[in-house]
C-alpha cells in the first residue's frame, strides 16, 4: 500500500511537471492527480523540492549504473565499449521516457540541487566517457578528438529525441515511445560513432554499401 | 523611451524565466527586475503568456530567416548549403544565448502556443532541411539517409550547448558564451556533416590527416 502511494505520487508529479513545469505544479495538484492525501506527499518527500530531488537521484543513480555497466567492456575496445554505453543510455531513457523528459528539462535550470547532481553524477559520466575517448585515441581506433566536445555531441544525440518528444511526434511524425524508434535511432548513434570518431580503416561494411 | 522599456521587460523576463522557469516567474517579478511599472507589461504584452509568445515569435522569425538565407546556396551543392545553414543557426543561437536557452526549454512543454510554433516555424525548418538532404542524396554527395533522423541529429548537436550552458561550464569547463567556443563547435558540426552524411569520396583533407 505504501509503495503504491509513493509510486502514484511520483507518476503524477512527472506527468504534471511535464505539462505545467515544476513551478507551475502545486503539491495539491499532485495529490489530486495521484488520488492521495497531500499529507502523504509531506510524509514521503517533505515537499515539492524533495520530490524533484528524489526523481533526480533515482534517475541519475541508474543512469550512471548504465554507463558503468557499459564501461566494463573497455578491454574489448573503445568502439564496442562506447556503443554499449550509448545503447544502455538510449534504452534507459526510452524505458523511462516521461521521467527522462522531465529530468532533462529541469537540469537546464540553474539551482542548488542541479549543481549537486552535476558535481556528482555528471562528473562521473564525464570521467567514464573521457576514459573511453582517451583509450580509443591511444589504440588508434578513434581519430584525434577533444573528449569534452565528443561528450557534448553524444549527449546531444542521446537527449534530443526524449527531451523533444512533442516536436518529434508533431513535426517529424517519429514516435520516441515506440520500440522501433529506439532500435532505429541506435543505428544512427552507431553511425555517428563510426563516422565522426572512428578512423577510416575501421569503417564498417554497412557504410561501404551505400 | 518606449523602446527601452520594452527591451528592458524582455531582457528581465528572459533572465527570470531562465532562473525560475516560466511558471515560477510573476509579472510583478519581471516589472521589478526591469524597473518598470507592471502596467507597462500589460500595455505591451497583455500578460506573461503574451510576453512568452512575443519572445517565441521574434526568435523563430529570425531563426527561420537564418535557415532561408543558408538555403539560398543550394545550387552550390548540398554540403556547402547545409554547412551554411548550420553555421547560421549556431551563430544566431550563440549571439542570443539567454533567449535561446529559454526558448529551447519552453518548447519542450506541450502547450497551445508551442504547438502553433511547431506547425509554422518548425515545419518550415523541416521542409528546408529535407530539401537539402534529398538534394544531397540525389547528387550522391550524401549517403542514403532518413532525412527526419538527420534533422533530429543536427538539431541535437546545435541545441545541446545552448540549452545546457550550466552543464557546459560546470562539468565540461567549456563556455558557450565565448566566441572561441562557437568557432570550435562549428568545426565539430562540419565534421559531423562530413563523417555522418557525406560519402567517403568527398572526405575532406583534414580528416585524412589524422
Amino acid at each position: 500500500m505504501g509503495k503504491n502511494t509513493k509510486e502514484a505520487i511520483i507518476a503524477a508529479s512527472i506527468s504534471l511537471f511535464n505539462t505545467n513545469g515544476f513551478h507551475g505544479t502545486s503539491v495539491r495538484d499532485i495529490a489530486s492527480k495521484a488520488k492521495v492525501n497531500p499529507a502523504n506527499i509531506a510524509y514521503y518527500f517533505n515537499n515539492k523540492h524533495g520530490l524533484l530531488e528524489y526523481c533526480l537521484t533515482i534517475f541519475f543513480e541508474r543512469y550512471v549504473a548504465e554507463i558503468e555497466e557499459g564501461y566494463e567492456r573497455i578491454e574489448q575496445g573503445a568502439t564496442i565499449c562506447l556503443k554499449t554505453i550509448a545503447r544502455n543510455i538510449l534504452f534507459f531513457q526510452y524505458e523511462n521516457i516521461h521521467l527522462t523528459r522531465m529530468i532533462l528539462r529541469e537540469i537546464t535550470i540553474d539551482s542548488q540541487v542541479v549543481r549537486e547532481i552535476m558535481s556528482t553524477y555528471l562528473m562521473k559520466e564525464r570521467f567514464y566517457l573521457n576514459r573511453v575517448f582517451e583509450r580509443g585515441m591511444q589504440t588508434k581506433e578513434f581519430r584525434h578528438v577533444t573528449p569534452d566536445y565528443m561528450t557534448l555531441q553524444l549527449k546531444g544525440l542521446l537527449n534530443m529525441p526524449f527531451l523533444n518528444s512533442h516536436y518529434m511526434s508533431e513535426v517529424l511524425h517519429v514516435h520516441p515511445n515506440e520500440r522501433y524508434f529506439a532500435e532505429k535511432y541506435l543505428k544512427e548513434v552507431d553511425r555517428w560513432i563510426d563516422g565522426v570518431l572512428c578512423r577510416n580503416e575501421y569503417e564498417p561494411a554497412y557504410l561501404a554499401v551505400n
